[in-house]
């Protein structure tokens, strides 16, 4: 199958099956007491040039939910953009896991909250004192939902407002080498403005496997505790931290990335100027969100999934992954091509 | 000191006070197995013409958060307007005990949610099927937030809608007799809609408590244990029986909704037509939301308080409740216009 | 009816309705900004020869679980003895609300809990590192669920205890009182050895409401937001507050509760050395729990409500209240030996 | 490293690593939508002779969890061994998630649980009505954490007082193939007594990994929300599904779990008739509890790692896995032997 419904129908690299291949032999202490993790967590730490302690959860959405739990206390509340994941595709977790209130403004033509923003909800909830919660967190998620990036700039500005507002960062960076290879920036130039980053392993081309990453390393303490009874513990957990380790050895995830987003690029500039075609939100990184004339959609999805997101507007996400070839993007475009008749 | 703050800020009536003397005599078994209760619950059930189970709690926010917790299985989420006090006002507990999702849609002019938003707001979410949460409760409010109040016909029209989407609906009408004295109707005109009614009893004229009347009647199912998990469960419970009793003999509660109503008439009846005086929403029960001119604001609050809801627009709120005197009225009516000149 | 099943089947002590209806004149502030609250916060805080912040709440399982939520983090957990209220009688609720495990050990012969106890059941749990909770606090009863009462020595021992294994202490007194009445001591001297002394209204003479007292006053931060998260701000606060204004005026408590304590004496000097009926705790408070020939048990029942605790072992409990009155003992006691024969 | 410590130190089986490197072609639909899943569900359904819903998920803990949270309302509770995993290793994770009480015996002996102690714990509870919880699940695990074994007809007399007592029956089985080779039966014959069967992936010879099982089929309604809920869906599900796959083809797991079993079986034989040396419980799987005389602990733990239980009574747990060699147990006791003298 040939998709573009998302990068979670992707492989896992080469270089990640191998590293798994490495890690299967004798036994080793379980529960992350293993070199394997030592030293998957300190490839991680030197990329982000931080010595930030690192947890590897099983999926991303328990990463952002664990993440948020630790920084919230039972009154306290979120500030996020209403398209973020952890309020729109976790199935209200954060909600039931966290217990707490998501104050939500819209992400606009870009997908993204702005400083005022965060000023306008955390003064509208805080000034009801006891009888509403307290704002204690914002949750951006670079790159947005929409595929949009942050610039560096942007995150220095919410980082300033939190800042002022006694506010701490969530990062929910599940595709953030993308964001990297869009900016052309490191890791560790995104992640300084976080208190907490959710960093992404399984869309950037492992099996599974997410890192979670205190940069506010007071954030993680007991999270030895947490991450267990946040049913994330892996036993076997050198088969989580060999993906890591391959992912940022040599730069692959940030190899893999661009690749992913070059691919992204190639298509929609074999589409953009097409009759009918117009993008929702700025193309930044490996996924579009475009409306495209009705007729076309079906005959697209039968060859290569993609998802719809609004049936009405006919808005539909094209995502490509670290496996995409430059092939199966010619197939897609041609296809189009020829439907566009 | 006279107020229009809140409802919250009145006596309880000598009525109440009454019922609770006689209450307090001899031993009774705790935990409303005393003859008081039965009395009061037959005095609501008569009222409401129903044989619904009808259980006391301590607080409207436990009224309103037990209901929603006894409707929502862990995956399923609410449906309400922004201005829901559930939404604005509650500290966030329905997030924190429900652990529940809330969709919201502005209440617009009216305060008030239509069968439309509904519909908007269930098939949004239930696109997503398993990565989202599942619509399961409309949260309505009679009278709403902003003092409005429902039709039996706009009642009528949401529950269609739910029975349609299979949505059970929640009615917190911790001031339902302000909008039975304004429709005119019976409480159990009303109550019909809901699955869960909860009855104020505070706003009303009690000490304290709250009533939850389960029209649906499968939900009651093992309330018993739910509203002593629910913090909720008084074990003199007579106490607060006594008081119920007393608001449903001789129509009590009816006569103070009235009188409360008829002075919130009174006051926007002696200020309605003034310069620089407008309601953000129809008055139609015992609130009034409206801008005064800003010089006015502080001069009113110092004698008589009341809340200012936006300070940018000088949108105000105004309460009368059962004690609220018409010379009371006359006071800051005279204040006022001393003020306007 | 006269009845020894418990001190919930009491009415409120004349001077507490005395109370609530000199509160019931006029307007008032909401939520506990009233002066009637902060005269009461303040009787409590001279009777305990403190100034630790003073909260009332609903009900004493409410008080007990709020205590726990403020004192626990999300892998914490509980020591207390395995016939502790919090165990035994409160629906799970600190379970479910608190999302804790409690570590218990039997109370043996007198209820209590000893220090080697705490010292073994923290060391078994905490051994486990990561794989198991972190014990955090100890929760005692004062008297404990069987009537005992532990001595300030025993007091001072655990606190000791406590104090070298950083654990805290959670002290049940919704019959403290009663304790004091044993003593001979104040209540001071017992809530000193205490974290939050939950301090028990209801049972002492009240219609209703408990207080909690941070005795380590930073447990209190945020406790404005949390009683209201945890359904417990009552919105006309005043009608709590009077009713423990009395209650703390003139050593009301103290003087109900050792009239409360004299009736239990005067019920077990009336039976102690009758034959078949023998104590199963030391009776040293206003309960006992002893075993009864089986015969007697219903006949006495029938007349003066009481409960069984154990069908097997003939174990009943038996509670005299602050409006027991001698003849209704004498009543007991004429019934119990004319049974005897 | 050769080590005794725990069949997580394992390594993951050579099929294991074969079908995930087969399964690594190619897009495939996310979340479970793969025909990978499909295959392996078809296989675990036809090893159990069953068409029950399986569902994967990340960790052993995650999986009982899960399974409790279905099971259970809110105000109900569950029963089990005081040695029962969920109780002691599970961080508190069942208690904080599940928000419920377990009621706990002795395992005694054996470390199971009888139906006697059922009956007990179930009235010892229930016969509190609304003050107490409700028991609703008994929780057993097969193999014990003590690697005892309950026979078929022990399950059997379970099933029948669960029945009975209106219980529904959660069996965690994160060994169940150790159990099947101890018995000599297949795994449907054990999980046929279970409502909802864990069954073990990790400890079997996985990577990661876990099953559930709906033999009760209606408690699997929703939760495919609720895995997600859970923290648990995984979005490259085929990389779970293909280990699981690997597992159930020509009954790999029961080769794995025999041999293991076989490697205690030569090591408890090589030792069991020495002096100092006593099993604290019988060796019937894969493990075994003993006691060694204190001398030899630590230069044992040295070079083949494993965990003291009790450091007073010198209780040792060892086990061995699937690729523990008998050559490694000949190491182990060429070494205990030269020790011994």
């Amino acid at each position: 199958m040939i998709s573009f419904a998302s990068d979670n129908y992707a492989t896992a690299a080469p270089e990640v099956m191998q590293a798994l291949m490495e890690a299967n032999q004798g036994h080793m202490p379980a529960y992350g007491s293993d070199p394997v993790t030592e030293q998957a967590v300190s490839l991680i730490q030197n990329s982000l040039s931080t010595d930030a302690p690192v947890f590897f959860v099983g999926t991303g959405t328990a990463a952002n939910v664990l993440a948020l739990k630790v920084m919230l206390k039972d009154f306290e509340s979120v500030i996020a953009p209403d398209n973020a994941h952890i309020v729109t595709h976790e199935t209200g977790a954060p909600f039931h896991i966290c217990g707490t209130k998501i104050l939500t403004c819209s992400g606009g033509d870009s997908g993204k909250i702005t400083p005022d923003q965060i000023r306008r909800l955390h003064h509208g909830e805080s000034k009801w004192g006891i009888h509403a919660t307290s704002p204690k967190v914002v949750s951006i998620t670079q790159p947005t939902e929409f595929g949009t990036v942050y610039s560096l700039e942007e995150l220095a500005a919410i980082r300033s407002t939190c800042d002022e507002l006694n506010l701490l960062i969530h990062m929910d960076g599940c595709r953030l080498y993308n964001a990297a290879a869009t900016l052309d920036c490191s890791l560790g130039e995104m992640a300084r403005y976080a208190d907490i980053l959710c960093l992404g392993g399984t869309k950037a081309g492992l099996m599974f496997g997410e890192a979670m990453v205190f940069i506010n390393q007071e954030l993680a303490e007991n999270f030895g505790h947490r991450r267990k009874l946040g049913l994330q513990l892996m036993s076997k957990m050198r088969y989580v931290s060999a993906q890591f380790k391959a992912l940022f050895t040599e730069d692959l995830g940030l190899k893999l990335a661009r690749h992913a987003n070059e691919m992204t690029t190639r298509l929609w500039n074999g589409i953009k100027d097409c009759d009918g075609v117009s993008a929702a939100y700025p193309v930044e990184s490996n996924q579009m969100f475009i409306t495209l004339p009705q007729e076309m959609i079906s005959p697209l999805q039968e060859k290569f999934p993609f998802y719809t997101f609004d049936e009405e507007l006919n808005l539909v996400r094209l995502i490509t992954s670290h496996d995409t070839k430059p092939e199966d993007v010619d197939s897609f475009l041609s296809l189009f091509h020829s439907l566009l008749k």
